[in-house]
């Protein structure tokens, strides 16, 4: 069912400063930065040959990771994200699994424009799941 | 200077409960479990398109990821691994930043059969980063 992992999401408290450290220090390429107003983080990403690695700041009040970066102020991987060929195909295999999925169940839109879902991380060892649709 | 991401390890207290979730529940194609005493866990990797998850499983004592499972008993994502050409010059050049090698600074044998490196997740927003030498 899954396919690409199609990034790892790295929330960070200075998206200023972790763009310099990725490209200078880790000599990676690094897109600009773009506000993300609906999904409460400011958003670059980090384009390898074969995924990307995606750092989020947070962006207003109620960033869905402010509560992540107050535990862990200065930083950490947040959540990885898997491609899916069919979300609401997808939705159903889990949920007939026992897999919570967050929120209301019904896909969003996320933050590249396809609907998106997140999955429990209590249901997958510690790990919040994203899941695209490709 | 990193290239592609190799594989994002995540660290599980039960490798055949996992290894059902993400063979059964998400679908995916997943390797038989192999045991890496000299690294201290056994390892089964879930195979996608573009890169690889590397379930990592306590074994024997002094497990260097029974620490992380201690604190996080149900698992997480423990770390990122990048592909350097060289990781010599890769490590001269992050030690030049300022950035801390883990150990000696001399790169051990992975489990993979090639030579790594870690760096020190302080340095690196909160995440602890694998280089591997492609």
């Amino acid at each position: 069912m899954i396919g690409r992992l199609n990034h790892v999401a790295i929330a960070v408290p200075d998206l200023g400063a972790a763009t310099a450290l990725y490209r200078d220090t880790l000599g990676a390429t690094v897109t600009p930065p773009k506000a993300e107003p609906d999904h409460g983080v400011t958003v670059v990403f980090i384009e390898l040959p074969n995924t990307k690695i995606e750092l989020l700041e947070p962006l207003g009040e109620n960033s869905p990771i402010a509560a992540f970066l107050a535990k862990s102020p200065s930083g950490g991987i947040h959540h990885v994200c898997y491609e899916v060929d069919d979300i609401l195909a997808a939705r159903d295999r889990l949920k007939a699994s026992g897999a919570r999925v967050l929120g209301t169940g019904e896909p969003k839109i996320g933050a590249h424009g396809k609907p998106v879902l997140f999955l429990h991380p209590k249901d997958f060892n510690g790990t919040l799941v994203e899941l695209e649709q490709a």
